[in-house]
C-alpha cells in the first residue's frame, strides 16, 4: 500500500481527526529532552484496544514499524521514531478511561493513556493510594508508558517499582491479536507470568493498552526530615539505622549534593538553603503511616540516636513545610536544564555500596577531567543515583560534551560494573543505551532477550532501534 | 550412552554418594500427598551450580529428561518423575548454603536447597525478616522450589508472593549454560526481566540454583484477633474495613469454616472451640508493626466500629496465646488427611468476590451432590480459598472420589471462571492441572507459553508432563 492509502486506512480505523501527518506529526517525533528526532508516516491516536489491533494488523501486512508512545517523557529516546524507516507513532493518549474500580479488592483498571497524576487522583478520590510517584513528569507521563519502562521514582523503597504495582495487563501483540490478561487476582499460579515480559520491555514486544493496578490504603500520617550529612557513607549508614528503627515506615530517602543545591538556588526562584550554614550533602527522608499517629517524635529519636554522621536536622509533620525541601529535590533537573547540557546517568548499585560508587566515580572522573562539575542526587533508598557531569564554563562544556561523552561514560560504567550495578536503573535503555548495554550485559542474557523478541515480534516491527 | 554408563558419568560429576538408583531412588519418585509415583534412572544430588550444569549437559547430549526437585512438597505432583520415560530427578538439597548476607541492602543470597525455615532463621539472626511463610511445609520445602512455584502462604497480603521477594537469580538452562542473574539491585531497567520467567515456571524452563532474596525490617509488635463471623460476606466487608482503618499493618487474614473446625477438633489433640458458643465461620487476623507500639487497642477499635457481621471476638498481643488459634488453622490439612481423601482445590478470585464464590459454589455442589461436606478455608486477604469436598461416609467417599472428581471440578471451576478467578492460586499446575488448564486459559496465552518453552527448552527436556 502507498503512504497515502495507508494514512486513509488508518483514518478509517481511528477517525480522520485521529491521524496526524507532515508538520502536525513533528512534535510527536522529537523526545522530551530534545536529543532525538525522527520521522513518521503518521501519528495515529486509537481510542480502543480494538482500534490498536486493527492498526497493528495493517502495519504488519505492510511492514510498517510501530513506535508506541504515551506522554513522550522518555529520557532515553524510547518513544520517538528513528530518522529513517517506514514507521508510525502509535500514541495511546486517547485511551484514557478508568474502566473499573474495585475498592474492596484495592484495584483499578486503567487504560494506557491515563496520565499518572490522574490515576493517583482517581485512587485518592476513592480513599486509596496509587504509590507510583514521579516528581517531575507525573502530570504528563501516561500509565502505559510508566509500565512499559517499569518506572521507579521516589517511593520505590516502600512500594516497589511500577511492575510491582500491576495485577494484570491487556496487550496488543505485534500481529494485532489482543491478549486479555486483565486479571485482578492477588494470587495466580496457572502458568508462566507473561505480564512481567511486557512490563519494562519499552514497547518492543507489544503494546500495553490497559492494566489492573494495585492500590494501597492511604497514608494518614507523615513526617519529613531534612538532614545535613557529613558524606554519602554517613547517609548509607543513616538509611540502615532508620530501617532498623523505623522499618518500612520510610517512604522516601533522597540524597542531594551541594552542587545540586547551588544550581537550584541559582535558577529556581523562592528557594533557599535549608540550614543556616552550607553543607556538602543533605538527605530528605519521609516516614508515613496509615494510622493518624504522630511520627515526628519517632523520626527525631531515630536521628538523635544515630551519632556523628548527622550534622544537623529539622523535622516537620506538615506537608507545606516539607514542600520547601521537596522543592529543592524536585527542581534539580529543571535547574540543570537552565544551566546547560550535561552528561546524564541513571545508575544503580546495591544500597550498601552507594557511597563507594560516589567516591570511586568522583575520583576517577576528577583525575581524568579536572575542573568538571558532578551533580549527584537521587533515590539512595533504592541504590539509584542520578549522576550528571558538565564543565562549569559554557563554551568549554559544549566541546566537552561533544568530545568526551563516551570517555566519561566508560569511566562511570566501569565503577558501576565493579560494584555489580546497572547502567540503567529506572529510565530504561531506549535509543540512548541500546548500543552500550551490549558491553555491560551478560551475552547469554542478551541472547535470551533476542530469542524472546524473535518469538513475540518475529518481523521486528515493534519500536525499532530501542532496547535490542 | 547406556543407563549404567550414564549413572557412572553422573557419579563422576557429583560423587558416588550423591547418586541414588533403584530402591534407594524410590522415595524421591513419589509425591508429598502420595498421589503421583514415577520412575527415574537415578536421583542426582549436585552440590554446586557447576555440577548442575555438567549434569544437564550430559542429559541434553543423551536426551534424558530432568525433573528438578527441592523438598518434594508439591501438592500438584510437580516435583516427581512420570511413570515412564528416560528421566532423572535432580535434587537440589545439597546446595544449601547462604552465600552472602548484606544487612544494609536488606538482601541475602541463598542456594536453591536452603530450607525455607532456615532462610527465615538466617534472616532473623541478622535482625531482619524474610516474609514468605508456609504454615505446614516450611521445615521441609526449599527456597528453590518456593520460587519455582511462586509460593504464597499467609503473609501475601502484606508482602506479596515469592516472586515479589526476589532481586536476582542464578539459573542453569536446559543446555547446561549458567545464567548469572544474581543481582541485588532494587532498580534495574536494562532489558527484559528474565527472572520472572523462571519464577513460577515449575522447573519447566531451567533450574533455579540460587537467588538474591529481599529482606524486611523485623516486626516488633503484633496483635491477633479471633473473630466469629456471620458469613463470608461479612468477612469480606470486615477485611475492607480493617484495610481502611489499619491499612497495611494487616499481615494475615484467614477464614475458617465450621467444617474445618470440627475436623480439627476430631483429629488433633489439644484443640478446642475458640469461643464459648459454636459459630459457622471464624476469621484469624493479625496486625504487625516494625515499631514496638501496642496494636491491640487499634485492632479492638477497628473491630468494635465494624458493626453487625462480627458476632464476637477476642484479641491478644501475645504470641503464645494467639498460637492456640493458629493451631486450628495450621492443622486443617492434617485433620483432613486423617479423616480420609478429598477433592482439593486451590482457587483465587478478586478479594471482593470471595463470598460470592463460596455461596455460588456451595449451592451448585449441594444441588448436584446432596450430602457432601465442603471444607472451605484459606487466605481470604488474597482472594485465595482452599475448597475441598468429600462425602461424610468413608465408603461412599471412595466411590465419590473415583467417579465424581471431574464433575465436581467442572462445577467449581465454572464458578471460578464466572468470577474471573484462577483454578490455581498458589500451588501451581504440576501434573494435577496440566490438562485442565487448557480448558480455562486463553488459547493465546497458552500459545505464548508454548513459544517461550520452545525457545528456552527446544528439546523439551525440563520437567516433562508438568504445566504445559
Amino acid at each position: 500500500m502507498k503512504q497515502n492509502d495507508l494514512i486513509s486506512s488508518w483514518s478509517v480505523i481511528v477517525g480522520n481527526d485521529a491521524v496526524l501527518a507532515g508538520d502536525a506529526a513533528a512534535p510527536y517525533c522529537t523526545d522530551w529532552r530534545g536529543r532525538y528526532s525522527g520521522n513518521a508516516l503518521a501519528v495515529v491516536f486509537p481510542s480502543k484496544a480494538q482500534q490498536v489491533s486493527e492498526v497493528m494488523k495493517l502495519c504488519a501486512a505492510n511492514q510498517v514499524f510501530i513506535v508506541p508512545q504515551g506522554g513522550n517523557t522518555s529520557l532515553c529516546g524510547g518513544s520517538v521514531p528513528l530518522p529513517q524507516g517506514k514507521q508510525i507513532v502509535l500514541n495511546l493518549s486517547r485511551m484514557n478511561r478508568i474502566r473499573a474500580f474495585d475498592p474492596i479488592n484495592y484495584s483499578m483498571t486503567a487504560e494506557a493513556g491515563c496520565k499518572l497524576a490522574d490515576v493517583r487522583e482517581a485512587a485518592e478520590k476513592n480513599n486509596s493510594f496509587f504509590p507510583l510517584g514521579l516528581t517531575v513528569t507525573q502530570k504528563y507521563c501516561e500509565i502505559g508508558g510508566n509500565l512499559s519502562t517499569n518506572a521507579g521514582g521516589i517511593n520505590v523503597l516502600r512500594y516497589g517499582n511500577a511492575r510491582d504495582l500491576v495485577l494484570g495487563l491487556e496487550v496488543v501483540l505485534p500481529d494485532g491479536r489482543i491478549w486479555n490478561g486483565l486479571r485482578s487476582l492477588r494470587k495466580d499460579n496457572s502458568g508462566y507470568d507473561l505480564k512481567h515480559l511486557f512490563i519494562g520491555a519499552e514497547g518492543t514486544l507489544g503494546i500495553i493498552t490497559a492494566a489492573v493496578l494495585k492500590l494501597y490504603p492511604r497514608p494518614q500520617a507523615e513526617a519529613t526530615a531534612c538532614v545535613a550529612m557529613r558524606d554519602p557513607a554517613a547517609a548509607v549508614a543513616l538509611l540502615s539505622h532508620l530501617r532498623a528503627t523505623c522499618g518500612d515506615k520510610i517512604s522516601a530517602f533522597e540524597i542531594i549534593s551541594r552542587s545540586c543545591l547551588d544550581l537550584v538556588f541559582k535558577h529556581i526562584p523562592d528557594t533557599r538553603e535549608p540550614f543556616a550554614a552550607k553543607y556538602d550533602w543533605i538527605v530528605i527522608t519521609q516516614l508515613a503511616d496509615v494510622l493518624p499517629v504522630p511520627l515526628d517524635a519517632t523520626l527525631r529519636d531515630a536521628l538523635k540516636s544515630f551519632g556523628k554522621g548527622v550534622i544537623g536536622f529539622e523535622i516537620t509533620p506538615d506537608k507545606d513545610h516539607s514542600e520547601r525541601w521537596w522543592k529543592l529535590r524536585k527542581n534539580i533537573s529543571e535547574a540543570q536544564k537552565l544551566e546547560g547540557i550535561s552528561i546524564k546517568h541513571d545508575l544503580s548499585v546495591p544500597v550498601s555500596r552507594v557511597a563507594e560508587f560516589i567516591v570511586c566515580a568522583d575520583a576517577a572522573l576528577h583525575n581524568v577531567f579536572p575542573g568538571i562539575r558532578i551533580v549527584a542526587f537521587g533515590h539512595m533508598g533504592d541504590g539509584n543515583i542520578h549522576y550528571n557531569i558538565s564543565m562549569l564554563d559554557t563554551k568549554q562544556n559544549q566541546a566537552f560534551m561533544a568530545q568526551q561523552e563516551a570517555a566519561v561514560n566508560k569511566l562511570v560504567y566501569a565503577v558501576v560494573r565493579d560494584l555489580n550495578g546497572s547502567i540503567s536503573a529506572e529510565h530504561g535503555l531506549g535509543q540512548l543505551k541500546r548500543d552500550t548495554i551490549r558491553d555491560y550485559k551478560d551475552p547469554l542474557e542478551l541472547e535470551l532477550m533476542r530469542n524472546i523478541k524473535q518469538i513475540l515480534d518475529p518481523h521486528g516491527l515493534m519500536n525499532p532501534g530501542k532496547v535490542l
